[in-house]
Order: C-alpha cells, then structure tokens, then sequence
C-alpha cells in the first residue's frame, strides 16, 4: 500500500533495482520534485546515475535493507524478481506499491495463470510440472507443441523450452534445470498485445491504449499504437487488466499482455503480468502528455490519478539490442524521434541497451 | 565550440549552475546516455539531485574549476550570468558550448543591442548611460515613458525602473544602483513571443514553433504554442533567431525574445537574447517529439540535429510561482496536464517552483 497521506514533492521514493526501469522511474520522479534512492545488488546499475541517491547490497543484506527503508518515504520495484522476502522486510517498514501480493503471483507461473483462470480470464490449458512424470502426463493432456517454463524467474524468453513431440520430455527437463515447471500449450497467436493501467489506492483507474507487440527471440523488438485491433477485443483487453488490477486491490502501474488468437473477438488469451512499468509502455513518454513512469510514481506515493490520457500521436517504439545502440548519430539526425539510451555498460548480444520512439501524427481520428 | 568528434552516449557534460534549467538539461542528457556534473556555488542547486555528480564551489575557485574541467568531456551553462571569467578558464580546457562570446554579448545589454542593430534587427531606440548627465542627456533624445535597465546583470525584470518624466532621472540612476545601464524607450508592443533555434557546430539549424508569451509583473507566467501570429510576421522571427546564430558562429539552443508592435508584419522589435535553453520553450517536452532541453545537450556535444519538429499538439506552459505549486493534487488529477516540479526547497513568492504544461490536440492543421 502506498502511504495513507500522499507523499508531498520533495519527499524521497525507494525504488528496487537498478536498471533501465528504475532509471526512467527516477527521471519521471524528479519531474514532480521526487528524490530517488536505489536499492541494488552490485553490477551494472544505470539508474545510479540519475537517482539523488543510491544502496548498493544484496538483497538479503538486512542492515543494509533496514538502512534503505530508513531513508525512504514509500518503496517500489522496477522488476518482479526482487526477492519476496526482501519485499517484506521493506513492507513491515515502510509503504510499499505494488503489494507483496502482486510480486508473489507474478513470481510463480502456476499462481498467475490460476489466478487469471479462477478469475474468468480466458488462457491456453497449462499444467503444473513438479516431476518428470508430471511432465510426461502433461504430455498426454495437452496438445502439441507445447512451452515447458520454469515456475519462477524467467524473463525475454530465459527458462523456456519447446516440446514438440512426446520424446522431447527428457531433454526438455533437463533443459530448464529439473526445477518446478509449468507446460502450457503454444498459442499460435496473431498478436501479442498489452494493456497498462495504473490504479491508485482510492481505486481510480487511468488507462493508455493498447499496445500492439512485435517480438523476436522472444525478446520485444517494436511496439506500436495504435494496436489497429477490432474495437471489442480491445475493451475486452483493458477489462482483463482492470480486473487482475482489482482483485490484488493493485497499486501502481500494471503491465498485462496477452494473445489475440484467430479473427474472433473473444480470442483473447492471457499471456503474463508485469507488476510494474513495462518495455511496452515505454511509448507512452512521447505519447501522452503523461508516461507510465509518471503515472506509476504518483500511484505508488498516494497521488490521485487523472483521466485516461488522450494520446496524441502514433507511436512505433524499437528496442535498440546489443550494438543497435552504436547507430546513435543516425538517430539523432532522424525527424519526429524521441532517442533513449540506457547509459549501460556494455553492449552483450540481445541487451536492451535504448529505444527509439518514431512519433507520427495520428492517421486515425480520436475517439 | 563543442567536441569536434561527437562525444558518444557515456560522456560526462558539464553543466554551470545548478537551477531548474541544469536540472531539466540534465534529465534531458540522461536520456541520451550522458551523465551530468553541475558545477554551482552553494545554495540551493536541484540540479544536482538529478546529475551523477556535482562541484558545489565558487565561480573564481580556479582548482575547483580545473577538477571540474578534467571530469567532463564538454561544459555548456544553465544561464547567462556565469562570470566570463569562468566560462573562458573552462574554454581553454574544455570544449565549451555555447561559446564564450554568446555570453559575453548576452551579459552586456549594450553589446547585445549593438550587435543586433548591426545585423539590421530592428529595435526600439535606446542610449548607453554610465552617468546621470548621459541619463538626462538620453531623456532629451528618447520618448517618454523610457525603462533604465542595469546594463548587466538582469533578468525577470530586475534591475530595471520606469522613467515617465524628466525629473524621475535622479532617482531612476539611484535606483538602479549608479551602475552602468542602457535608457530604452518603452515598447508599446501587442504581444512577446520568442524563437528558439538549435544550431550545431555544422551550421545546421533546428527551428521549434514560435512561442507567445504572456509576463506578470516581469515574470513570464505563460507560453503557448501556435503563437497565433501573422505567417510573414513568424517568418520574421525565425530569420531573425537565425541570423544571430550565424553571425555568433553559435552552438546550442538560442532563445530571442521579440516583441510585435501594431499590426504591421515589419512591426518585430528585439527584445533580449538568451544563450541558453530559456523558461518560454518549457512547452517542447510535453510538445514535439525531442525537447529544446534534448538539442542543446546533443548540439554541444557536437551530435547532429534532426529537422526541424512536426509540433504534435497545441500547449500552454504556466509557470507555477511561489505557492502556486502547493496545488500539485489538483494538477495531478487534470486531464492531459503534464507535471513539472523542481524540487526547490523554499516557495519564495515569485520564485519559479515549477510549471504545468496543457496538451490539447491541434486546433489548426499541420503546415
């Protein structure tokens, strides 16, 4: 929960993480007069240098986490792999948004996809792997090909393995580390899309378009809106979100993609949700006249929210991957873009290391 | 002049002064990849809470200057006031952008009046005064009511005093201090409205919207993009923001601050020049795809300029002065709005806390 009496301008927000999340959530708290402080494990960390301030420890470093909370007047997270129990070391100090609920269920497949289920959400038939004879029963209940994910901690395609054919269990297995699992039936998806609400604690909630995803590698490579989906399909996507948003009772901004299957307005499947802002999202800092950074920060400090935004342009959002980056003169020269980098490091193979927004006027009407 | 190879993303730029402007160059710089250091004498500087780092010491402290200096690839300042005496010690260490004879003509009311009348500006009459006979001697030449300004040194209005009469000489030059000033006669003008151009070492030139301004007791209060000015007249203006850019062999945003006289479109007079990113172009961020903000940064690290922007929405700036800023509840729940805070410590009244900036779909077609 967010702190009871909204967090004034010029007080400070915790944010766990160091990466280019937490960097765009400091940058869009200073624009409202917030002080920044990161927590972070050691390593590259770009959201340091644009922080007022930064504790860098590992995540179960109490002392270290105590000393953060001390110096904090709200906490939240800019990844859902923060450890729970570092979430609730900080929640027992100080006011944390999103809630622990929400890290919990975006940290365990099985719990996310049975929390979409039982709240009539539509998503491909799964079940929970704990064993190889487990898999090897999912086998037989569901239809080829089929994705084994681990449970917990997977990102951008990490931790998952494609089953084709009955004899690939072994090796799918041993492929994600004998650890627990969850086989689900590989959607054949037109699109992946995403809606992002944010919701305050009051229960007001502010809506961006939907999002129309582009990925390869199973990394995001484009996003673009508008999404160009039929109109009930995409009021049926930002109800999916408002309704996960309600029954954790969310506080902040909350990433829900999904899969449009076939033609068919009701073809909609769940895909995962990000507890937190969201690479899809990111067009929304040259979209509207408010990001979901921004929207994210005032949520998660007790700030009312405003209307949903009226987006004023069309937007096609790159990730610049690996050495994309190197290409920034030409950017820079290009008409209508909005150039993002991340000020990371190095630049490893497939590393999210910027993104362009090509902002074009809007070829459609507003509604 | 800026690094005569471009300073790739991972390059430190120096900022001098540590306002509201250093902090929005330095947000803007962030999102380029480039890390900041504000060099500022101690006071309050919320720049620095956004820059990786900071040299909080005196203008004259050459030592400080010189660590400074090694720790940046490239220096530029937040305004006009930074003793030239800095800017040049910097210069010859650091590439230094805008260049030092921006600000020794931006610092001289008399240097700068000149330059323009010799580039064929038009302007409203004025005489240099360095005693009280050149004041009286310049009440016999120039109309009544006449505005003595300090000839260096102003700014929101300061350090200038209304002559309406001949016998309010006397204590107009006490008034002003006994200090070198400028007598102009005072501009019965319709509107001010300014132009900001960017220019990079090339000579190429980015040109944003021209803005109409609106002042409350010598304090700009609002912006608002279209200007709504006659198309010879805005022509005019962009031409004139440009000629003072070539003939400084300038680098940077320029801001050139005009007032319109009448109806007539040769009815453009100069008011001042600013060598700097400036309050009437805050409107950009929330505006076209890259900010005035972003141009300057990638200008005075030697990166090229996009064309000029397609201005995506109508906006109207309103500064947020003294308490204004208290409402932040209330602007964060408007539609559309866009929040800027500085993190200031003190709401002096009067004092620039922030500014709010309204985004609403163009009224008028793109050109």
């Amino acid at each position: 929960m967010p702190p009871a009496d909204p967090a004034p301008p010029g007080s400070t927000l915790g944010i766990l993480g160091g990466g280019q999340l937490g960097r765009m959530l400091a940058m869009a708290a200073a624009e409202l007069g917030i002080r920044t402080r990161i927590f972070a494990p050691p390593g590259d960390n770009p959201a340091t240098d644009i922080a007022a301030s930064a504790m860098i420890a590992e995540w179960n470093d109490e002392q270290a986490l105590a000393e953060f909370a001390d110096k904090v007047d709200a906490v939240t997270y800019e990844f859902e792999n923060v450890p729970l129990e570092t979430a609730l070391f900080l929640a027992a100090r100080k006011p944390l948004a999103p809630g622990a609920n929400a890290l919990a269920i975006a940290q365990d497949r099985v719990l996310e996809k049975s929390m979409a289920r039982d709240l009539g959400l539509e998503l491909a038939p799964f079940v929970e792997v704990g064993t190889i004879a487990d898999l090897e029963a999912g086998i037989e209940s569901i239809q080829l090909p089929a994705i084994l994910k681990t449970r917990r901690l997977g990102y951008d395609g990490k931790g998952q393995v494609l089953i084709e054919k009955p004899t690939d269990a072994a090796a799918a297995w041993e492929a994600i580390g004998l650890i627990p699992a969850v086989l689900e039936e590989r959607v054949a998806f037109e699109h992946e899309i995403s809606a992002l609400v944010a919701r305050s604690a009051d229960g007001a909630e502010t809506v961006f378009d939907i999002t129309m995803n582009h990925h390869e590698n199973g990394i995001l490579r484009h996003s673009r809106v508008p999404a160009g989906i039929d109109p009930i399909l995409n009021q049926r996507a930002i109800d999916n979100a408002k309704r996960i948003a309600r029954h954790l009772d969310y506080v902040g901004v909350l990433a829900v993609e999904m899969f449009v299957v076939g033609t068919d307005p009701t073809g909609l499947l769940l895909n995962e949700i990000a507890p937190r802002v969201h690479n899809s999202g990111h067009w929304t800092t040259d979209g509207c006249a408010f990001s979901q950074f921004d929207l994210h920060v005032r949520a998660c400090l007790g700030w009312p929210l405003p209307p949903d935004p009226l987006r004023h342009s069309d937007v096609q959002m790159t990730n610049l991957l690996g050495d994309d980056a190197e290409a920034w003169r030409g950017f820079a020269k290009e008409p209508n873009v909005s150039l993002h980098l991340y000020g990371k490091a190095s630049a490893r193979p497939g590393r999210k290391m910027g993104h362009v927004n090509r902002v074009t006027p809007r070829a459609e009407p507003r509604r």
